[in-house]
């Protein structure tokens, strides 16, 4: 837990002064030092300096990265990583051509993976979920997100949430925990949506709030899921429960989800597709983090998330992998680092922002994670790089050199 | 060099019977094999079959790949691998916004990097590339096309091709060799292109063909580069030297290069953004491979090639990464397949076969490799991943276990 590591080619620190995000132009602004050195003390940031004029301490381990790239680990803020089965021969019917619509009649979709997850063990939800986040670690993400919704039934839920506590615990990367019972409507609802409201409300709230199971609520708010009304019970009830509000708000259409969020101070309105100008000027105007999910316009090839407007209207944006089994099967942040400078018009530093400090603004984190700076969690990784840009550049491959959780040299 | 591989859960043959390449339907066409083993003798493969019925001869190392899926090598048909310098300063420039003109303006594009290789030494780009190779192999490619293009004078080909020439006799990767000296027009005939497109057909090209430093030789036939007349003209002159012709075709604009190839009976045309109906038609009488190069077009955000049309044409079609600084930055054959699914409408089978049987036809391989099949050389690749869909469908990671190359066990 006490480690110093010197000889740092590009420190990106994004540091922000104690400002939970950057905004607009701030998001350009990385902060970097060169040829630094890092002092860590009970996994805790405790200098920052010149390798010239920062030594270490007596009796410390030293990491010599000869020139490499540090970053602030990745904070992947929306992800749906506990669940079961796996879903590649419905990307293979998406390739030959078929509909949504074709691949849920045939099976497929979010009920093929909530029979999955409902039949799983809690032990093999654990064994899957582990082995996952230890790869995201290893892609250099060391605070992780992750949202429940592929149980749909009061007892498949808190399996989910049981198993994300339980890692939370175990693992070595920081979790935060999101309620998404609200995903979708289950089979057994089917022609009583507002019957599965009232259970999320009345039964499984309680019970969450009351276990503390989850510091998040998160509501899938979209043409044929939960409309706008039911997303509001939803957020108020979650809100009597000391539950912090997030939304999943114009991926598919656009009506009004990202501004029901600002108006109830949701903590992150995420994918954002369907943005319209209205909707910014709306956002521009809260508190609420406008987070884009680049995996999930690229894998089913749909369109991008304004996130140049978003940017440019002083909104902080981050960058999330919606890492899942139906519409984004990557849980890598630097490609998606990648994907929002090629195809988002996002520049390397503003991508950089949005994968860190936004992204930990985005779980109310910024004051522990997503920046180098002093007083925050020694959550560094060290990148087999030159230069930061490099990271987007070279896009297909790993250029994560070691990972350090907490002042902790991760051995893989 | 013998090798027993057993207990594979699938392995992928892409088995052509002798055919050169696949079209059309043919494409879709994998020839899986489920628990299967294969024997390997003298780097060849001599036995293919079921894993209960096939063992092991005495006095072999086996590989227990315990239900794993079994490839056969990438074959990466069009790479500018050897190069000095790096780019990701004009890469965050796009991301800006700027144009290519005006990158160039500043000193970037080819010419940054014709600079940069031309000043490096025979010894600093062969380092620069073998590494580069020796992880291609870590990302699953066996056989790789490298082009010169990056000196543009005699002297900076010639250094160019004898490093591809000194990594194609000592690297593990089976490599083959293309003469790119009108890649663009150097400096130095900035007010004079016919006199180096002089030069390349009265000094370079009889050189190589003399040293047998190139198997192939291609033209970037595109408007400010090489038009169509000049590029007849060194494809004339390289065939009378034995040099099989590829072209650089329809990435920009669309004027006739592609159906220039296939008069000339180009091995390949490759790019081919811009292909139109009327030169699919031309295409699809001749005996050219349409290479698609999806990490080109993802990266500049530029249309992708009509990969559906071409398929469906009847054209045999390979997929490459066109791995270079400026356009390209990639060299992960596993994301090309992402890439391919996701954006150009192909099925992951088609992808696969145009990863590793028609990229070998791109190169007059394929009666050596690109399928597991008896004969062949045994280059294949294990995946830790139970499907081979699994492969383009879980994107930003590597999936590769084990690289057996001409039936060794690579150690990276």
């Amino acid at each position: 837990m006490n480690l110093f590591i010197t000889n740092i080619g590009q420190l990106v620190t994004v540091a922000s002064n104690g400002k939970r995000c950057k905004t607009g132009k701030q998001m350009r602004e990385l902060h970097i030092l060169e040829n630094a050195a890092l002092l860590i003390e009970n996994g805790i940031i405790k200098k920052i300096g010149n390798a010239n004029e920062l030594k270490p301490v007596e009796d410390i381990d030293v990491v010599d990265v000869e020139g490499k790239v540090v970053l602030p680990g990745f904070v992947d803020s929306h992800t749906h990583t506990v669940f079961a089965g796996s879903r590649e021969h419905e990307f293979a019917m998406r390739a030959e051509g078929k509909t949504y619509q074709e691949i849920a009649e045939a099976g497929g979709g979010i009920l093929s993976t909530m029979n999955a997850t409902r039949e799983a063990s809690k032990r093999d939800l654990y064994r899957l979920a582990e082995r996952r986040l230890t790869d995201m670690l290893r892609h250099g993400t060391t605070t992780i997100e992750i949202k429940s919704g592929y149980g749909l039934s009061p007892e498949a839920e808190m399996k989910i949430l049981e198993v994300m506590n339980d890692l939370k615990r175990d693992h070595y990367a920081t979790l935060v925990t999101t309620f998404l019972g609200a995903h979708a409507f289950p089979p057994e609802y089917k022609n009583d949506h507002n019957g599965y409201v009232e259970k999320i409300c009345n039964y499984m709230l309680p019970y969450i709030a009351e276990r503390n199971l989850a510091m998040f609520v998160d509501v899938f708010c979209e043409k044929g899921y939960f409309d706008l009304h039911q997303t509001e019970q939803i957020i108020l009830e979650a809100k009597t429960h000391g539950l912090i509000p997030k939304l999943h708000a114009d991926q598919l259409s656009s009506f009004g989800a990202a501004e029901l969020g600002a108006k109830h101070n949701a903590i992150s309105v995420d994918h954002l597709e369907q943005l319209t100008d209205a909707s910014i000027e709306v956002l521009k105007n809260s508190q609420t983090v406008a987070t884009v999910l680049p995996a999930a316009s690229f894998f089913l090839n749909h369109p991008y998330a304004p996130a140049r407007k978003i940017i440019d209207a002083g909104i902080p944006l981050a960058i999330a992998t919606d890492f899942n089994p139906g519409s984004a099967m990557c849980y890598s942040m630097q490609i998606m680092l990648t994907i929002a400078c090629t195809q988002m018009h996002m520049t390397p530093e503003e991508a950089i922002t949005a994968a860190t400090l936004n992204g930990a603004a985005a779980l109310g984190l910024s004051q522990e994670v997503g920046s180098i700076e002093v007083g925050k969690q020694a959550d560094v990784v060290v990148y087999d790089v030159k230069d930061y840009r490099y990271i987007p550049y070279h896009f297909g491959v790993n250029h994560v050199w070691k990972v350090v959780k907490n002042g902790v040299v991760l051995e893989f």
